[in-house]
């Protein structure tokens, strides 16, 4: 395992960023999410994801020094048009609205269009919460999922993320994907050999296969929780598809045309003021929201964002590890 | 078993909730709702509730004749306070003023507090996806899952359901609960002395338990999805209790004291108008929303309202057939 500061960690991925070509801002903002995630311990969106990242510039997937265009369809609506560049300058560019219209209005949402998108919704969550914001984010990605009682792949791993502020701490935060499991998860069984647990995939008929080639390659992934699951990914596919005027997982998977690029589509964030809600008991009830969480953790039970919240609090203090032969890709990419 | 026409469902309906004391208001709507449940063949919201509702209001629970009382806190927000009575006038006084937000902002959302709440929140749906809308609501119930990893009743069976117009066509809509099963389903394993299916409940110590008793008098239910639908349902706790200003499931539970009447809480309701997100596009992007419905059903999957609507449409026909013992009981109640 190779050791690096996050100062390293984000010089790093800022060297890697500039040498594919991406823009200034984007090197920044980039380079501050996979930190984020490399220091949260959520690898899959930490430095291993550069390589996906660079792989998809290289594809012409993504444009690597898009200005994100912001406009104004609705009183409490925000569209940003991300012109094919990834969504962290997209989301940057019209969280200042979205949290203005929110607190005019009480409720507000952002659609984010044609964008490429890898970032982790639960950053967007924390930005929103910062503000003293409610949030709710999601998004389509490439069809890999299965309709409940159907087999081939329809739905994508559909995120949906949830922040809630709390006053002088860390926020509520969840974000999962509506698929069973990762799809990585998926592969790493093919390469072992071992059978999938119940619940992961179909086979080309439809029926429920523990053989990972045949759910990856014929078949498809199931989603979590069997028919509310698979409800809440055709929701998603709906309102940040359709409802927004962006594609849905099989049009996403159609665009990328076998390229393996983080997937481009659209996200769909709504934001909500308590303290336009509530008026002046916002103080007491956001405290009653803390007597909830109080409750949970109470009875042995983990707040969502607890696991992530740890990882960062020991990353800031021991920097992060990852392993050597990662660490061999990425300084190679640096140029 | 009795059969009886739509018609005279209503009527029945209608008569026990007169005699109970209901006013002329509550005496139509909810009257229509209990006849819409036993029509759509969701029994559990269909005549066999008003036993629940006599009941409630007996034990002082609900108020027979209240009036709603809307108001405005924000542009985009609606807040309807039902004074005690049950959902469906508050619901109805709301619509107009939360569609026309919706209309003139994009998004809007509707909060109703001091509510007894008994009504399928797929009802709610269908009123606001004939308007147009895309729309979402949940609510807490009272204290019965346990959060994953717990060992105590803290969220309700909490439900979520989200509404799509579709053009000339029934909506998409689905309406479930985040509990990984009804209550009732598991007293039905209580009586009949079966073990109950793996991940449906606990023991007191929090152990997945199959002991119906057990998870009822010391244990808790659980969610759906484990973790996932853990997450959502501390979400719907959140945004449909201190955010609105009203009760959690807990908070409900103990406002109950034993009486076993029907969870009084509060709903939030967004809604979100195509036409404002889509402009002069929205025509086209509704349809490309078929093209996933087309999808879904094209690999024998089920859209998760179409049992509804078949039962639906043959109760048109037929009427509806309640059991004899049930049909006793409700003539008992007429007076």
């Amino acid at each position: 395992m190779t050791r690096l500061t996050l100062a390293e960690a984000h010089e790093l991925a800022a060297d890697i960023l500039r040498h594919a070509g991406f823009s200034a801002a984007f090197v920044q903002a980039i380079a501050a999410t996979v930190t984020a995630g490399e220091r949260d311990g959520c690898t899959s969106h930490g430095l291993w994801r550069l390589l996906g990242i660079v792989r998809t510039l290289k594809s012409g997937k993504a444009v690597a020094d898009a200005e994100p265009e912001v406009f104004e369809p609705a009183p409490a609506l925000v569209r940003v048009d991300a012109h094919g560049g990834f969504s962290q300058l997209a989301f940057a560019a019209g969280l200042p609205l979205l949290a203005e219209k929110a607190r005019r209005n009480g409720i507000a949402a952002m659609a984010i269009n044609r964008c490429v998108h890898f970032s982790a919704l639960w950053v967007e969550m924390e930005a929103l919460t910062e503000l003293g914001l409610v949030a709710l984010a999601c998004n389509p990605t490439q069809a890999y999922v299965a309709p409940t009682g159907g087999s081939r792949p329809l739905f994508g791993t559909n995120p949906i993320a949830f922040g809630w502020p709390r006053p002088g701490g860390q926020p509520f935060v969840f974000d999962f994907a509506t698929s069973a499991v990762a799809r990585g998860e998926i592969e790493l069984h093919r390469r072992s050999g071992k059978p999938l647990p119940s619940g992961w995939g179909v086979d080309r008929q439809g029926r429920p296969s523990d053989d990972a080639a045949e759910v990856l390659d014929h078949g498809a992934m199931l989603t979590f929780g069997e028919h509310k699951g698979s409800a809440l990914s055709a929701m998603i596919e709906l309102i940040a598809g359709p409802l927004i005027g962006d594609l849905t997982s099989v049009e996403s998977a159609a665009f990328d045309a076998g390229h393996n690029a983080l997937p481009y589509h659209g996200e769909l964030i709504i934001a909500l003021d308590p303290q336009r809600f509530l008026g002046e008991q916002a103080d007491a009830q956001l405290a009653r929201a803390e007597t909830l969480f109080e409750a949970i953790q109470g009875q042995g039970a983990r707040l969502p964002s607890q696991r992530r919240y740890a990882a960062r609090a020991k990353s800031l203090v021991e920097g992060v590890e990852i392993a050597d032969s990662l660490y061999q890709d990425l300084i190679a990419l640096r140029g």
